[in-house]
This record gives C-alpha cells, structure tokens and sequence, in this order.
C-alpha cells in the first residue's frame, strides 16, 4: 500500500463548495503515478517503452465531502495483475480528521501507443518479471 | 431515456491523444443536467430552493476512447428513485459510427445545500410527486 | 466575427458559485475552434498535416461573472496572420442579458508537431494562401 | 517572492503532449493560494469572514511547454496592494533544468462573498493592515 497526500485546490470545488465528484477520479490517478515512482517504474518511463496503460473501468463512492483548506490522503492498493490488466484499489481520507472520504477502484490495461494490444511478457520480459514481482509482494501484505 | 450531443474539446484530451478518462464522468453529468431539463426540472431551480443532489457513487466503463474531431452522444435513463436517492444509467457513442464507446451510471442523493438529509416528500411534496410521477414513465419505458 | 454559445457547466463553477477564471480560456478555445471550422479549416484537419497551434500567450479580462444555469456567448475575432503567427480577440456575453462577461486575446503560432518551426508558405502553400485569404476578409469587416 | 514546486500531473497534458495552457492559469492559482499561506493569512481563512478574492484579470506568456514527469517551479510577487486590489507577478521555472516556461500576471479584487464591494480599511482593519504591512515587505525586496 501507498499513502499519497495532496492539498485541494480552489479550481477542484464546484458550486457545492465541495470539491467536484470527477476530481476524485483525477485524485487516483495522482495516487496511481504515485505508486508506480514508488514502485520504481514510472508512468514516464514507461511511455517512453511506446507503452500505455489506459483506464479500463473506474468506481468511486462519495461518502464524505472534501473541501478547499483540507489536505486528502489517497491510499492505494495494487490488488491483481496477469500480464495484461491492472487493478487498484484506493481508500481516501482526510489525514487531519482520520475520516474516510472515498473509496474506489480502478482496473487497466497496458498496450502499445497506438491503442493496439502488446504481450509484454514476451516483447518486455523484464517489465514484465518486475511487475510480476512487485504484484507478488503487494499480495501478500 | 435522454440523448444528449456534444462535441469533445481539445482541453478534454491528454498525451494519449484521447478523452482523459476522468471527462466522461463530466459527460454524465452534462447529460444529466440536461435530462432534468427535459423533466422541465431545471437543478439550477432545484438548488434554488436550497437543495443539492451530490453523487453518492459513480461507475465508468471504458470500450473504446473518444478523440477531439467527434461528437459524443450519451443516452441517459433515470432507472430509480425513491423519494430520497436517484439512479441513473448511461451509455455513449460515436454518432457518426455506432460504436458504443462506454457504460455507466450513476447515484445521487437530494439532500440540503448544508449537506444536512431532508424528507422531500414532507418538505416538497409537489416537488417529490413531480419526480415519482417521471420515474414512473421512465421505469415503464 | 464568429459566434459561438454553449451552457455553463455544473463542474465549470468553483465554490464562489461563478465559472472559475480558468474556464473562459478553456471557452476561448472552444470559439477558436468553431472559427475555424466556419472556415472549412478545422483544427483536427490541420493536425492531421502534421501541425499544431499552439497557443504563445492569452489575456483575460473578468467583467461580469458567469454562472451554472446561463449560456455564455463567446464573439471571435481573427485580428492578425502574418504566415506565422495567429493573434484572436474575444468578448463573452450572457445573451439573455447581453452583459459583457469578458474580454480577452490570444496569440497563437502554427508549428510542427514535434515542436519545431515551419514555413508554412514554403511547406503548406494552400494553406497559406487560404490563412491569408481569411485574414483579408476578416480585416476588412 | 515565494517558490512553490509541484508535480505535473498526467490529466494536465492535451493530445500535443504537454501541459494544456489553461493549466498554468491554476498553477498561478495553486501557486498564489501557497504565498498567502506563506503570509500566515490562508484564503480559507479569508472566506470565513465572507470575502472571497475573485481574478479580475490574468495574462499568460507560453515560453517553453512543460511535460509529463517534470515538476513545475512557480515564483510569485506580490507587485501591489492598495486596500482594494492585489496584483501579482509569477515566473514558471522546470527546477531540473533552470529553463523559463511561462510568465504572467493576474490582477484580483478582495470583495464580499455576494460579490459586492467592501472597505476593508474600515470593516476589517487589521487584516489591512496586515495586507499592507506584507505589501510593503513585498514591495522593498
């Protein structure tokens, strides 16, 4: 698990004066880029690979607001991968109250730039053995 | 069930060269802000009467991504409401192709502008005859 | 000159309850693009050559705020082409008020899509003449 | 002058695979929002004696595109306070390699929460004075 802390900005609030439903969804991906530096593999690197890992479905429940002022801590969770899709899991909480704000979850796939499907096990051994390791060790915990 | 047109902006792009993921949430609600005008409810006339309707969970499915150039159409169906939460279910295609690019939905609560629970049915009950009246008509549909 | 008028949208606000101030720019590249598509030019056509226009600086002037449940009406104005940079001005409305919202310009160049310069009269010289075309008649007006 | 480092985020890039320029609109923001704190007087703080501070007018210069996986450096002056209005002067650094990105100015107006004027001199004195005390700092550096 990865703890990723942020402030809110002004522009992530709406009219409600809480921060707008879709910027949570913006808020996992942060926390997503996080782990992977955490990782020592990051998004970044991995492009330049001619790789992407677009977002292939997303959930998130909206169980306390935050607000401008207030800092949100993202934990995140690897919670499978096979070769070919990712999954997360994301806990959010406001670190100054211990509340929690959201959950949410987030699976993946990684492909080539051009949208078309990739077998990273046998095109990138490496990236794969080292995504198989470190999705061993997430497990486990 | 609603549809709803607009053309994608190239700020909702990113270095994909697609939709961030993140601006079909923003797409839901566009669509349905713009079914709850069809009701001839207009929410800026609901929040006028000290009411909001915060998202209580959100579900994105990602088939196949939008790009700047295309229209985006989303067909929106309210599948529930009782008296105090809403449900709504989408879809959203390329309506120069057919294809069906993603699946959601969404649920709501109608609460106070101080985030406080109300009983609409006691509080507004024309207001909350209005929504059983619709959601009966759409649930026959 | 070009109109072009679209809703506000509900994530569009911040919590002062108007359009938050980075959102007209957002608005002012949408009228850009719809300029240049009233000029049989359209933006993704130029992208497809191999070219981007990005933008080199924006001013906006906040008159009037914008607010959820409003069009605003966004009046574009070429007022320089010169084969390598674009300048536009722009004036924004609420047109069921005919208030002045904002006023604002931009200045724009026309490069590869790598980032490098172009002579886009040497390179692209259909496309040139028709800029220059554009950019006499809209003078003239 | 303040320094205010942050990470770009994926969803702040556009389909030319950089930062769209509406972003460095909120980075001032995030960045001016980061001096106040600095000042020991938070705009959430601010808000909670109903004034709000809205942008009266902001200019942006695109010098050179910041990308994915680089930090952004914002350098932010108050350049005047006169009881009324702040303006503000910002620089936009990649702190890895020193290179000028962006540089602009925004003007704001420090108001009522429902947006009509007030003498603060007279209605909140000491956080005038603290204003000007901070101004004339600002302005001797």
């Amino acid at each position: 698990m990865d703890i990723y802390t942020r402030k809110i900005n002004y522009y992530d609030t709406d009219k409600m004066s809480v921060v707008h439903h879709s910027n949570y969804i913006r808020y996992m991906e942060e926390a997503r880029i996080h782990l992977m530096d955490e990782w020592g593999i990051g998004l970044e690197e991995i492009e330049k690979l001619g790789l992407v890992i677009p977002v292939l479905s997303v959930t998130s429940n909206y169980i306390k607001p935050a607000r401008f002022g207030e800092d949100i801590e993202v934990r995140t969770k690897l919670t499978g991968y096979n070769g070919v899709k990712f999954s997360f899991e994301y806990e959010m909480y406001n670190p100054a109250t211990g509340e929690l704000l959201n959950t949410g979850n987030s699976s993946h796939a990684i492909i080539r730039d051009d949208m078309t499907p990739i077998n990273i096990k046998r095109k990138f051994p490496d990236l794969y053995k080292k995504f198989m390791e470190i999705s061993e060790e997430e497990m486990e915990k």
